[in-house]
Protein backbone atom coordinates (compact mmCIF):
# COMPACT_ATOMS: atom_id res chain seq x y z
CA UNK A 1 0.00 0.00 0.00
CA UNK A 2 1.02 3.48 -0.57
CA UNK A 3 -0.25 6.34 0.90
CA UNK A 4 0.21 9.88 -0.69
CA UNK A 5 0.07 13.53 1.08
CA UNK A 6 2.34 15.70 2.70
CA UNK A 7 -0.95 16.42 4.87
CA UNK A 8 -0.32 13.01 6.45
CA UNK A 9 3.39 13.34 6.84
CA UNK A 10 3.30 16.79 9.00
CA UNK A 11 0.58 14.81 11.08
CA UNK A 12 -1.81 17.35 10.43
CA UNK A 13 -4.73 14.65 8.91
CA UNK A 14 -3.95 11.32 10.78
CA UNK A 15 -4.10 8.31 8.18
CA UNK A 16 -7.11 5.70 8.52
CA UNK A 17 -6.80 4.18 4.93
CA UNK A 18 -3.91 1.97 6.05
CA UNK A 19 -6.15 0.43 9.13
CA UNK A 20 -9.22 -0.01 7.11
CA UNK A 21 -7.24 -1.64 4.44
CA UNK A 22 -5.01 -4.10 6.20
CA UNK A 23 -7.81 -5.21 7.60
CA UNK A 24 -10.16 -5.89 4.85
CA UNK A 25 -7.08 -7.73 2.75
CA UNK A 26 -7.06 -9.86 5.41
CA UNK A 27 -9.89 -10.90 5.68
CA UNK A 28 -10.09 -11.73 1.84
CA UNK A 29 -6.70 -14.31 2.79
CA UNK A 30 -4.31 -11.60 1.14
CA UNK A 31 -1.24 -10.64 3.25
CA UNK A 32 -0.85 -6.76 3.23
CA UNK A 33 3.26 -7.38 3.37
CA UNK A 34 4.64 -3.47 3.29
CA UNK A 35 3.02 0.06 3.50
CA UNK A 36 5.06 3.31 2.52
CA UNK A 37 3.96 6.80 3.48
CA UNK A 38 5.31 9.45 1.03
CA UNK A 39 5.22 13.36 0.23
CA UNK A 40 3.25 15.27 -2.60
CA UNK A 41 6.58 14.70 -4.81
CA UNK A 42 6.66 13.35 -8.59
CA UNK A 43 9.86 11.10 -7.82
CA UNK A 44 8.86 9.86 -4.46
CA UNK A 45 5.76 8.33 -5.67
CA UNK A 46 6.76 7.05 -8.62
CA UNK A 47 9.98 5.50 -7.27
CA UNK A 48 7.68 3.87 -4.81
CA UNK A 49 5.41 2.76 -7.52
CA UNK A 50 8.31 1.06 -9.60
CA UNK A 51 9.33 -0.83 -6.13
CA UNK A 52 5.81 -1.87 -4.93
CA UNK A 53 4.48 -3.37 -8.70
CA UNK A 54 7.46 -5.29 -8.96
CA UNK A 55 7.45 -7.25 -5.75
CA UNK A 56 3.98 -6.99 -5.14
CA UNK A 57 0.64 -9.24 -6.68
CA UNK A 58 -1.47 -6.00 -6.23
CA UNK A 59 -0.81 -2.43 -4.90
CA UNK A 60 -3.02 0.01 -3.45
CA UNK A 61 -2.61 3.93 -3.67
CA UNK A 62 -4.89 6.24 -1.18
CA UNK A 63 -4.78 10.37 -1.71
CA UNK A 64 -3.90 12.97 -4.33
CA UNK A 65 -6.45 12.33 -6.67
CA UNK A 66 -8.36 15.71 -6.48
CA UNK A 67 -9.07 18.55 -8.70
CA UNK A 68 -6.22 21.04 -7.17
CA UNK A 69 -2.51 21.97 -7.72
CA UNK A 70 -1.01 19.09 -5.31
CA UNK A 71 -2.98 16.51 -6.52
CA UNK A 72 -0.60 14.91 -8.58
CA UNK A 73 -0.57 11.07 -8.40
CA UNK A 74 -2.37 10.33 -11.85
CA UNK A 75 1.01 12.59 -13.32
CA UNK A 76 3.15 10.43 -11.00
CA UNK A 77 1.58 6.99 -12.41
CA UNK A 78 2.15 8.01 -15.86
CA UNK A 79 5.19 8.86 -14.84
CA UNK A 80 6.54 5.79 -13.21
CA UNK A 81 4.37 3.86 -16.01
CA UNK A 82 6.77 5.67 -18.61
CA UNK A 83 3.44 6.19 -20.35
CA UNK A 84 1.08 9.06 -21.42
CA UNK A 85 -1.65 11.24 -19.08
CA UNK A 86 -4.31 12.57 -20.92
CA UNK A 87 -8.42 12.91 -20.09
CA UNK A 88 -9.94 9.72 -20.21
CA UNK A 89 -13.21 10.32 -22.46
CA UNK A 90 -15.06 7.57 -19.90
CA UNK A 91 -14.11 10.00 -17.06
CA UNK A 92 -15.14 13.06 -18.64
CA UNK A 93 -18.64 11.70 -19.24
CA UNK A 94 -19.22 10.43 -15.63
CA UNK A 95 -18.68 14.18 -14.12
CA UNK A 96 -20.10 16.05 -17.27
CA UNK A 97 -23.25 13.40 -16.35
CA UNK A 98 -22.22 14.59 -12.62
CA UNK A 99 -22.08 18.48 -12.62
CA UNK A 100 -24.69 21.57 -13.12
CA UNK A 101 -24.33 22.78 -16.65
CA UNK A 102 -21.47 25.30 -16.26
CA UNK A 103 -19.60 23.66 -13.03
CA UNK A 104 -17.35 21.27 -15.16
CA UNK A 105 -14.38 24.01 -14.89
CA UNK A 106 -10.61 22.90 -15.93
CA UNK A 107 -9.78 22.49 -12.49
CA UNK A 108 -12.82 19.36 -12.09
CA UNK A 109 -11.25 18.27 -15.44
CA UNK A 110 -8.36 17.53 -13.79
CA UNK A 111 -10.03 14.83 -11.54
CA UNK A 112 -11.09 12.81 -15.33
CA UNK A 113 -7.17 12.89 -16.30
CA UNK A 114 -5.80 8.95 -16.01
CA UNK A 115 -2.74 7.60 -17.26
CA UNK A 116 -2.53 5.75 -20.94
CA UNK A 117 -3.92 2.18 -20.32
CA UNK A 118 -5.95 3.14 -17.29
CA UNK A 119 -9.20 1.26 -16.46
CA UNK A 120 -11.47 3.41 -14.15
CA UNK A 121 -12.48 2.35 -10.72
CA UNK A 122 -16.38 3.43 -9.51
CA UNK A 123 -16.81 6.28 -7.02
CA UNK A 124 -20.19 5.96 -5.60
CA UNK A 125 -19.93 8.82 -3.12
CA UNK A 126 -18.66 11.91 -5.02
CA UNK A 127 -18.24 10.20 -9.14
CA UNK A 128 -15.03 11.35 -9.81
CA UNK A 129 -13.48 7.77 -9.85
CA UNK A 130 -10.41 6.36 -9.05
CA UNK A 131 -8.39 3.93 -11.68
CA UNK A 132 -5.93 0.58 -11.88
CA UNK A 133 -3.02 0.44 -14.42
CA UNK A 134 -1.85 -3.15 -14.32
CA UNK A 135 -1.79 -4.07 -11.08
CA UNK A 136 -1.99 -0.80 -9.12
CA UNK A 137 -5.19 0.40 -7.47
CA UNK A 138 -6.08 4.29 -6.87
CA UNK A 139 -7.97 5.63 -4.36
CA UNK A 140 -9.00 8.38 -2.88
CA UNK A 141 -8.22 9.42 0.09
CA UNK A 142 -10.71 10.64 1.96
CA UNK A 143 -11.72 7.59 3.90
CA UNK A 144 -15.57 7.20 3.09
CA UNK A 145 -14.65 7.42 -0.74
CA UNK A 146 -11.61 5.18 -0.50
CA UNK A 147 -13.66 2.80 1.16
CA UNK A 148 -16.52 2.79 -1.35
CA UNK A 149 -13.64 2.40 -4.32
CA UNK A 150 -11.65 -0.59 -2.55
CA UNK A 151 -15.49 -2.54 -1.81
CA UNK A 152 -16.05 -1.70 -5.69
CA UNK A 153 -12.81 -4.08 -6.45
CA UNK A 154 -12.51 -6.77 -4.34
CA UNK A 155 -14.45 -9.27 -6.78
CA UNK A 156 -11.21 -8.84 -8.76
CA UNK A 157 -8.79 -9.29 -6.40
CA UNK A 158 -7.62 -13.28 -5.86
CA UNK A 159 -7.11 -14.01 -2.08
CA UNK A 160 -4.83 -17.16 -1.49
CA UNK A 161 -6.63 -19.54 1.81
CA UNK A 162 -7.69 -17.27 4.26
CA UNK A 163 -6.14 -17.11 7.65
CA UNK A 164 -7.91 -18.68 10.78
CA UNK A 165 -7.22 -16.60 13.58
CA UNK A 166 -7.71 -17.20 17.07
CA UNK A 167 -7.01 -14.87 20.14
CA UNK A 168 -5.93 -15.56 23.44
CA UNK A 169 -5.45 -13.37 26.60
CA UNK A 170 -4.48 -13.67 29.85
CA UNK A 171 -3.28 -11.30 33.09
CA UNK A 172 0.45 -12.57 32.39
CA UNK A 173 3.24 -10.19 32.06
CA UNK A 174 5.29 -10.78 28.80
CA UNK A 175 8.01 -11.69 29.99
CA UNK A 176 6.55 -14.37 32.08
CA UNK A 177 5.18 -16.19 29.34
CA UNK A 178 7.67 -15.69 26.31
CA UNK A 179 9.94 -18.16 26.66
CA UNK A 180 7.42 -20.88 26.78
CA UNK A 181 6.11 -18.49 23.73
CA UNK A 182 8.99 -18.73 21.72
CA UNK A 183 9.16 -23.34 22.53
CA UNK A 184 5.54 -23.08 21.25
CA UNK A 185 6.51 -21.72 18.37
CA UNK A 186 9.55 -23.71 17.89
CA UNK A 187 7.12 -26.79 17.87
CA UNK A 188 4.29 -25.35 15.91
CA UNK A 189 6.12 -23.36 13.01
CA UNK A 190 3.31 -23.44 10.68
CA UNK A 191 0.83 -21.12 12.70
CA UNK A 192 1.85 -17.34 13.17
CA UNK A 193 2.24 -16.37 16.76
CA UNK A 194 1.64 -13.00 17.65
CA UNK A 195 1.90 -11.42 20.77
CA UNK A 196 0.68 -8.24 22.19
CA UNK A 197 0.98 -6.80 25.33
CA UNK A 198 -1.98 -4.65 26.87
CA UNK A 199 -1.58 -2.08 30.19
CA UNK A 200 -5.31 -1.58 32.20
CA UNK A 201 -5.75 0.21 35.15
CA UNK A 202 -3.24 -1.21 37.84
CA UNK A 203 -3.46 -4.66 35.33
CA UNK A 204 -1.15 -5.40 32.80
CA UNK A 205 -1.55 -8.60 30.62
CA UNK A 206 -1.35 -10.16 26.99
CA UNK A 207 -3.17 -10.96 24.02
CA UNK A 208 -1.28 -13.78 22.33
CA UNK A 209 -2.77 -13.72 17.96
CA UNK A 210 -2.36 -17.07 16.54
CA UNK A 211 -3.54 -17.29 12.75
CA UNK A 212 -2.98 -20.19 10.73
CA UNK A 213 -4.59 -21.64 7.45
CA UNK A 214 -5.26 -25.20 9.16
CA UNK A 215 -8.18 -24.72 11.22
CA UNK A 216 -7.13 -28.07 13.01
CA UNK A 217 -3.66 -27.15 14.25
CA UNK A 218 -4.43 -23.70 14.97
CA UNK A 219 -7.37 -25.50 17.82
CA UNK A 220 -3.91 -27.52 18.92
CA UNK A 221 -1.58 -24.67 19.30
CA UNK A 222 -4.18 -22.66 21.07
CA UNK A 223 -5.53 -25.40 23.41
CA UNK A 224 -1.47 -25.84 23.98
CA UNK A 225 -0.93 -21.97 24.74
CA UNK A 226 -3.87 -22.41 27.21
CA UNK A 227 -1.90 -25.13 28.91
CA UNK A 228 0.43 -22.33 29.32
CA UNK A 229 -1.12 -20.08 30.54
CA UNK A 230 -2.55 -22.17 33.36
CA UNK A 231 0.56 -23.89 34.26
CA UNK A 232 1.51 -20.29 34.64
CA UNK A 233 -1.32 -19.88 37.76
CA UNK A 234 -3.76 -17.77 35.41
CA UNK A 235 -7.10 -18.19 33.67
CA UNK A 236 -7.20 -17.87 29.57
CA UNK A 237 -9.84 -15.87 28.29
CA UNK A 238 -11.05 -16.28 24.74
CA UNK A 239 -10.45 -13.07 23.05
CA UNK A 240 -9.08 -9.66 24.03
CA UNK A 241 -9.70 -7.94 27.08
CA UNK A 242 -10.96 -4.58 26.84
CA UNK B 1 10.11 6.68 9.64
CA UNK B 2 10.18 2.60 10.44
CA UNK B 3 6.85 1.08 12.07
CA UNK B 4 7.25 -2.76 12.61
CA UNK B 5 5.22 -5.22 13.43
CA UNK B 6 2.64 -7.45 11.69
CA UNK B 7 0.00 -6.99 13.82
CA UNK B 8 -0.21 -3.38 11.68
CA UNK B 9 0.03 -4.97 8.65
CA UNK B 10 -2.90 -7.30 9.53
CA UNK B 11 -5.23 -4.27 10.72
CA UNK B 12 -5.24 -5.89 13.99
CA UNK B 13 -3.38 -2.74 15.95
CA UNK B 14 -3.76 0.73 14.14
CA UNK B 15 -0.54 2.81 14.39
CA UNK B 16 -0.59 5.43 16.72
CA UNK B 17 2.68 6.53 16.27
CA UNK B 18 3.15 7.72 12.81
CA UNK B 19 0.65 10.17 13.65
CA UNK B 20 2.90 11.39 17.07
CA UNK B 21 5.48 11.53 15.41
CA UNK B 22 4.94 13.37 12.23
CA UNK B 23 3.25 16.20 14.48
CA UNK B 24 5.71 16.56 16.92
CA UNK B 25 8.84 16.54 13.84
CA UNK B 26 6.65 19.16 12.39
CA UNK B 27 6.42 21.37 15.61
CA UNK B 28 10.47 21.01 16.22
CA UNK B 29 11.00 22.22 12.63
CA UNK B 30 12.47 18.70 11.20
CA UNK B 31 10.38 17.06 8.01
CA UNK B 32 8.83 13.84 7.79
CA UNK B 33 9.66 12.80 4.19
CA UNK B 34 8.83 9.30 4.59
CA UNK B 35 7.51 6.57 6.72
CA UNK B 36 7.64 2.59 5.36
CA UNK B 37 5.50 0.02 7.44
CA UNK B 38 7.22 -3.55 7.51
CA UNK B 39 6.61 -7.19 8.50
CA UNK B 40 8.11 -8.60 11.65
CA UNK B 41 10.63 -9.73 8.75
CA UNK B 42 14.84 -9.79 9.39
CA UNK B 43 15.54 -8.76 6.02
CA UNK B 44 12.67 -6.20 5.28
CA UNK B 45 14.13 -4.30 8.07
CA UNK B 46 17.22 -4.58 7.45
CA UNK B 47 16.36 -3.19 4.19
CA UNK B 48 13.78 -0.32 4.71
CA UNK B 49 16.62 0.40 7.84
CA UNK B 50 19.51 0.81 5.11
CA UNK B 51 17.83 2.59 2.91
CA UNK B 52 16.14 5.20 5.30
CA UNK B 53 19.53 5.83 7.60
CA UNK B 54 21.52 7.06 3.80
CA UNK B 55 18.71 8.70 2.94
CA UNK B 56 17.59 10.74 5.91
CA UNK B 57 19.18 12.44 8.87
CA UNK B 58 17.19 10.88 11.32
CA UNK B 59 15.13 7.62 11.19
CA UNK B 60 12.88 6.73 13.63
CA UNK B 61 11.44 2.95 14.40
CA UNK B 62 9.16 1.91 16.28
CA UNK B 63 8.24 -1.72 17.79
CA UNK B 64 9.75 -5.22 18.02
CA UNK B 65 11.70 -4.39 21.31
CA UNK B 66 10.10 -6.50 23.43
CA UNK B 67 10.99 -9.97 25.17
CA UNK B 68 9.10 -12.29 22.62
CA UNK B 69 10.41 -14.30 19.77
CA UNK B 70 8.87 -12.11 17.50
CA UNK B 71 10.67 -9.21 18.53
CA UNK B 72 13.54 -9.31 16.23
CA UNK B 73 14.34 -5.25 15.40
CA UNK B 74 17.56 -5.39 17.67
CA UNK B 75 19.02 -8.41 15.72
CA UNK B 76 17.42 -6.51 12.33
CA UNK B 77 19.60 -3.88 13.04
CA UNK B 78 22.44 -5.42 14.07
CA UNK B 79 22.01 -7.11 10.75
CA UNK B 80 21.49 -3.79 8.66
CA UNK B 81 24.61 -2.23 10.41
CA UNK B 82 26.64 -5.60 10.11
CA UNK B 83 28.04 -5.18 13.69
CA UNK B 84 27.40 -8.06 16.39
CA UNK B 85 24.78 -7.83 19.09
CA UNK B 86 24.75 -8.79 22.59
CA UNK B 87 23.31 -8.39 26.15
CA UNK B 88 23.92 -4.29 27.02
CA UNK B 89 25.58 -4.44 30.45
CA UNK B 90 24.15 -0.80 31.09
CA UNK B 91 20.82 -2.36 29.93
CA UNK B 92 21.21 -5.30 31.90
CA UNK B 93 21.66 -3.36 35.24
CA UNK B 94 18.86 -1.91 34.44
CA UNK B 95 16.48 -4.46 34.26
CA UNK B 96 18.06 -6.30 37.09
CA UNK B 97 17.21 -3.03 39.55
CA UNK B 98 13.59 -2.93 38.08
CA UNK B 99 12.79 -6.30 38.68
CA UNK B 100 12.54 -8.65 42.00
CA UNK B 101 14.95 -11.16 42.36
CA UNK B 102 14.19 -14.02 40.35
CA UNK B 103 11.61 -11.89 37.86
CA UNK B 104 14.62 -10.92 35.37
CA UNK B 105 14.77 -14.53 33.17
CA UNK B 106 16.16 -15.25 29.69
CA UNK B 107 13.40 -13.34 27.89
CA UNK B 108 13.12 -10.46 29.98
CA UNK B 109 16.99 -10.08 28.87
CA UNK B 110 16.11 -10.17 25.75
CA UNK B 111 14.98 -6.68 25.89
CA UNK B 112 18.54 -5.84 27.00
CA UNK B 113 20.12 -7.12 23.92
CA UNK B 114 21.46 -3.79 21.83
CA UNK B 115 23.76 -4.06 18.56
CA UNK B 116 27.13 -3.19 18.95
CA UNK B 117 27.92 0.43 19.65
CA UNK B 118 23.90 1.64 20.41
CA UNK B 119 23.27 4.05 22.82
CA UNK B 120 20.30 3.44 25.33
CA UNK B 121 17.53 5.71 25.27
CA UNK B 122 15.89 6.02 28.33
CA UNK B 123 12.50 4.21 29.23
CA UNK B 124 10.97 5.90 32.25
CA UNK B 125 7.52 4.15 31.81
CA UNK B 126 8.53 0.43 32.02
CA UNK B 127 12.09 0.83 32.15
CA UNK B 128 13.20 -1.87 29.48
CA UNK B 129 15.26 0.86 27.04
CA UNK B 130 15.07 2.11 23.70
CA UNK B 131 18.47 2.65 21.58
CA UNK B 132 20.59 4.65 18.54
CA UNK B 133 22.57 2.80 16.43
CA UNK B 134 24.21 6.36 14.88
CA UNK B 135 21.56 7.70 13.18
CA UNK B 136 18.84 5.53 13.70
CA UNK B 137 16.71 5.57 16.75
CA UNK B 138 14.56 2.54 18.31
CA UNK B 139 11.65 3.25 20.37
CA UNK B 140 8.85 0.59 21.61
CA UNK B 141 5.68 0.09 20.14
CA UNK B 142 3.15 0.91 22.32
CA UNK B 143 2.34 4.34 22.19
CA UNK B 144 2.79 5.31 25.98
CA UNK B 145 6.15 4.45 25.95
CA UNK B 146 7.10 5.61 22.36
CA UNK B 147 6.09 8.91 23.34
CA UNK B 148 8.14 8.84 26.74
CA UNK B 149 11.36 7.52 24.42
CA UNK B 150 10.78 10.12 22.10
CA UNK B 151 10.55 13.40 24.40
CA UNK B 152 13.73 12.14 26.25
CA UNK B 153 15.76 11.93 22.81
CA UNK B 154 14.36 15.42 21.31
CA UNK B 155 17.18 17.50 22.57
CA UNK B 156 19.16 15.69 20.45
CA UNK B 157 17.22 16.88 17.36
CA UNK B 158 18.52 19.98 15.01
CA UNK B 159 16.17 21.08 13.52
CA UNK B 160 15.81 23.84 10.91
CA UNK B 161 13.51 27.16 10.96
CA UNK B 162 10.11 25.58 11.79
CA UNK B 163 7.76 25.99 9.38
CA UNK B 164 5.12 28.78 10.37
CA UNK B 165 0.80 27.87 9.37
CA UNK B 166 -2.14 29.19 8.45
CA UNK B 167 -5.38 27.67 8.13
CA UNK B 168 -8.38 29.11 6.04
CA UNK B 169 -11.44 26.98 5.80
CA UNK B 170 -14.59 28.22 3.95
CA UNK B 171 -17.69 26.71 2.47
CA UNK B 172 -16.82 26.38 -1.02
CA UNK B 173 -16.19 23.35 -3.48
CA UNK B 174 -12.45 22.09 -4.06
CA UNK B 175 -13.35 22.41 -7.66
CA UNK B 176 -14.34 26.28 -7.94
CA UNK B 177 -11.55 27.60 -6.01
CA UNK B 178 -9.00 25.16 -7.88
CA UNK B 179 -8.26 27.12 -10.69
CA UNK B 180 -7.36 30.19 -8.65
CA UNK B 181 -5.53 28.47 -5.98
CA UNK B 182 -3.23 26.95 -8.79
CA UNK B 183 -2.53 30.04 -9.64
CA UNK B 184 -1.92 31.52 -5.87
CA UNK B 185 0.80 29.07 -5.67
CA UNK B 186 2.49 29.82 -8.82
CA UNK B 187 2.91 33.39 -7.58
CA UNK B 188 3.93 32.16 -4.14
CA UNK B 189 6.07 29.50 -5.03
CA UNK B 190 8.23 29.50 -1.35
CA UNK B 191 4.68 29.02 0.32
CA UNK B 192 3.76 25.75 0.36
CA UNK B 193 -0.63 25.35 -0.07
CA UNK B 194 -2.19 22.68 0.64
CA UNK B 195 -5.81 21.47 -0.19
CA UNK B 196 -8.00 19.79 2.23
CA UNK B 197 -11.55 18.94 1.25
CA UNK B 198 -14.02 18.57 3.89
CA UNK B 199 -17.64 17.07 4.01
CA UNK B 200 -20.19 17.84 6.89
CA UNK B 201 -24.05 17.45 6.98
CA UNK B 202 -25.58 18.91 4.17
CA UNK B 203 -22.01 20.80 3.81
CA UNK B 204 -19.10 20.73 2.21
CA UNK B 205 -16.06 23.30 2.21
CA UNK B 206 -12.13 23.26 1.86
CA UNK B 207 -9.41 24.07 4.27
CA UNK B 208 -6.33 25.69 2.84
CA UNK B 209 -3.30 25.08 4.79
CA UNK B 210 -0.48 27.33 3.76
CA UNK B 211 3.27 26.92 5.55
CA UNK B 212 6.13 28.77 5.10
CA UNK B 213 9.29 29.47 6.97
CA UNK B 214 9.03 33.11 6.72
CA UNK B 215 6.01 34.70 8.19
CA UNK B 216 5.21 37.72 6.47
CA UNK B 217 5.53 36.19 3.16
CA UNK B 218 2.83 33.29 4.98
CA UNK B 219 0.65 35.76 5.78
CA UNK B 220 0.79 37.74 2.21
CA UNK B 221 -0.24 34.32 1.01
CA UNK B 222 -3.43 33.89 3.01
CA UNK B 223 -4.65 37.34 2.93
CA UNK B 224 -4.45 36.71 -1.17
CA UNK B 225 -6.20 33.72 -0.33
CA UNK B 226 -8.79 34.96 2.13
CA UNK B 227 -9.68 37.26 -1.34
CA UNK B 228 -10.00 34.75 -3.67
CA UNK B 229 -12.52 33.14 -1.31
CA UNK B 230 -14.92 36.47 -0.78
CA UNK B 231 -14.15 37.04 -4.87
CA UNK B 232 -16.23 33.69 -5.27
CA UNK B 233 -18.99 34.93 -2.75
CA UNK B 234 -18.28 33.10 0.50
CA UNK B 235 -17.00 34.22 3.61
CA UNK B 236 -13.33 33.12 4.75
CA UNK B 237 -12.87 31.55 8.01
CA UNK B 238 -9.22 31.53 10.20
CA UNK B 239 -8.54 28.06 11.20
CA UNK B 240 -10.47 24.51 10.54
CA UNK B 241 -14.33 23.85 10.72
CA UNK B 242 -15.42 21.04 12.80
Amino acid sequence: MIVIGNEILSGRTKDKNLGYIAERLTALGIQLREARFVADDMEAIADAVNAARAKYDYVFITGGIGPTHDDITADALAHAFGVGIDHNPEAVAILEAHYEPGMLNEARLRMARTPDGAVLVDNPVSRAPGFRVENVYVFAGIPAIMQAMFEGITHELTGSNPLHSRTVSAYLAEGVVAQRLGALQAQYPDVEIGSYPFYQINRFGISIVLRCTDKARLDQAAEAYKQIVRELGEEPIEGEIH
